[in-house]
């Protein structure tokens, strides 16, 4: 099935395209489903997709040359799977798997190549999401640069509050422990020291199910993110750094 | 002074583009030197110019909220200083200096991105160029995610060796070894302790000067990004590893 052209239009990539272009991308696009735990792509090889999720979640994991897999991110909607892999033509560094069951959006590789090659306009779309997917790569190696699993830990459960005013939340973990784990950089064994760690502030799990009973203290722990960050800034969290 | 259509052309970034486009981008451009330590960008300001290091080396670092600075990278020639902030027009997220007296094509930001907007074409350049970038950060997170701070070192020296089928090499760091701790993520006790690891594997280091005695040996110890990696293979190490 084609995605069509109103579907297209809201990718942030393709925003404010001619729909003759649309067109044209709709021509080399299907909408597809991936069950729990399928594989979309896979470390090594060539690029054939490119691929925007528009439903679930997926994981990107890439293996060192000694085995060992790290999870890179965890793709969201609308966010695109491998499009600095597509757009050079080299293997892809990670490997894609559904999360959870996820629809995405298939445009075949070699013909939005040459799509993009004869309209250029398209690049600057791609350019702009690239940009900000790349800025999210820096704060999180800034991340593991600088902050202790327990204070990772506590930025990602921050970041997961849907009411930024609030000072209690409860919530559900997107994606089981052991993802969780390989998402922050560390082992299953030291995540559990950190959610010990941060039961003191009022962090409290079952399964599952996360209460953050004192948010102001869990945020002056972590310092996520957010707090000198204009592009992340959340109405309310900017007064709350102001008076805290 | 203006940079000249040859010095842009020679930019990986402008690479293919028209003589009237590489006109209008000199235009905007010129040839700036900055002094060691000295500051180029500062995180949180608004982008005004987009740089090319064309000599020596400038690093990126970037301060968490609780004051904490992390080193994201260091940019060599012909690499550039911040074009994702400068597409999006959004705050820098590094603060960028000179590691060395360094010397830099500097490009108004307002003219280019004006320019983008009119001559398309320019943004395929980026993409591609962003893309690479992209690439060099997922591989960072990989290697902060499973590797031990001696294996990054020892990956880190791997990648300096100039002659791929070398089993012995003598070089210089390039830069000291404070920045050279932040760079990989770690704490300079942390970095003198890695060092003192990887004595047993044939690492000798005297001052700035490192020897490494044991190539082989060295390698099936950190094992290296190249390995499984053709964008990063070099000639002859493919042989080394399929022999070892």
């Amino acid at each position: 099935m084609r995605p069509g052209l109103s579907l297209l239009r809201g990718l942030p990539c393709f925003r404010g395209l001619p729909d003759e272009v649309l067109a044209e991308v709709d021509q080399l696009a299907s909408i597809i489903v991936v069950d729990h735990a399928q594989e979309l792509v896979r470390q090594g090889q060539k690029p054939d997709k490119l691929y925007y999720v528009i439903e679930g979640q997926i994981a990107l994991s890439s293996t060192a040359p000694d085995g060992s897999t790290a999870v890179v991110e965890v793709v969201h909607p609308p966010g695109d799977v491998v499009l600095a892999s597509l757009v050079l033509d080299l293997p892809y560094l990670q490997t894609a798997y559904a999360v959870t069951r996820s629809r995405l959006i298939a445009i075949e590789a070699d013909g939005l190549r040459a799509l993009l090659a004869r309209t250029p306009q398209m690049a600057i779309g791609m350019l702009q999401t690239l940009s900000r997917d790349f800025r999210a790569l820096i704060r999180q190696i800034r991340d593991l640069k600088v902050r202790t699993a327990a204070q990772r830990l506590g930025a990602y459960l921050l970041a997961l509050v849907p009411d930024p005013a609030a000072t209690e939340a409860t919530f559900r973990l997107p994606f089981e422990k052991g993802l969780l784990a390989a998402r922050l950089g560390c082992r299953q064994e030291n995540l559990s020291r950190a959610f010990a760690a941060l039961r003191e502030l009022g962090v409290e799990t079952r399964g599952a199910r996360v209460t953050l009973h004192d948010i102001p203290r869990l945020t002056a722990y972590a310092m996520p993110d957010y707090l000198n960050d204009p592009e992340l800034a959340r109405p309310g969290q900017e007064a709350m750094v102001a008076a805290g």
